[in-house]
């Protein structure tokens, strides 16, 4: 698919179908997260990616609005150093790496839909985490229930004059 | 360009030519920033697309690492709220931001770098911000003085296996 195309039919997807995600599909999107840019390319990340049904259940209750994992062909659970100091940075490059997985995804025809994620003690137990790191998020994936990702366009934002400012606010 | 080459030859680039960027590349790249996901669909960010040479001269002084926005084609200045309590949601949000403006450069052949933002007065002046806003980011875009954009095959990341992890870490 073309990079703009991609880009414009990403949509937030939380219904999925059966069908599972070949393993080289899975492995080409885990590509595209571990090339995202990060601060000094410092990586501050690992990904942990869940296709057993029973793994997926249990790690849809880590937050009230993971309910979707449940039924995702696959979840990637990112996964950053528990150093507090480390948040903001971290933050900022976690969404560049949610980016560049929704995006390859959807090239893929691939939807994902996002949660955040409450229950660390949970998350931990269930991914096998060292003490010293947190599950920032999940990443749910699987082909969409309702309809093909298609470009979008009218997307659900800000109107672009409003957005954007030439040269000064 | 397709999504999967223009994911992979996505690099920074701080050292452009002289030449302009088209008004309608520009604005498509702005159109791919508006578009991007945030948490509740909050958008909580402004752009200021500055592409006058004086400008970006003076903007390249507000960190000690955006020496190369003076000699980018035009540089955007991501701009958000200054509450401190939404830091790292809006971190994250601003993460998904940059990666839809930098994949969607590298699908118009345009190159990217980004900086963080140290003298926030001085940014705040030469943007004309309001007092509740911080200027978070600055990406520069122009033509790379260097290659043009290709697939990078290896590329300077850990190693797929040391960063993805099945089922369990």
């Amino acid at each position: 698919m073309e990079t703009w195309d991609a880009l414009t039919a990403r949509r937030n997807v939380r219904a999925y179908t059966d069908e599972p995600i070949p393993a080289e599909h899975l492995d080409r999107i885990l590509e595209a997260a571990r090339r995202a840019p990060s601060s000094r390319n410092t990586q501050p990340w690992d990904f942990v990616v869940v296709t057993e049904r029973e793994g997926l259940r249990r790690l849809a209750e880590v937050w009230q609005g993971a309910g979707h994992v449940a039924h995702s062909a696959a979840t990637i659970a990112l996964v950053a150093p528990a150093r507090e100091s480390e948040g903001e940075r971290v933050q900022y490059d976690l969404g560049q790496v949610t980016a560049h997985i929704m995006l390859t995804a959807t090239d893929l025809g691939i939807g994902s839909g996002h949660s955040a994620v409450g229950d660390q003690a949970l998350a931990r137990e269930l991914l096998g985490l060292p003490e010293d790191r947190v599950c920032a998020y999940l990443i749910a994936l699987g082909y969409p229930a309702d309809r093909p990702l298609r470009p979008i366009r009218n997307p659900n934002r800000r109107a672009f004059d409003d957005v954007v400012h030439r040269e000064r606010w």
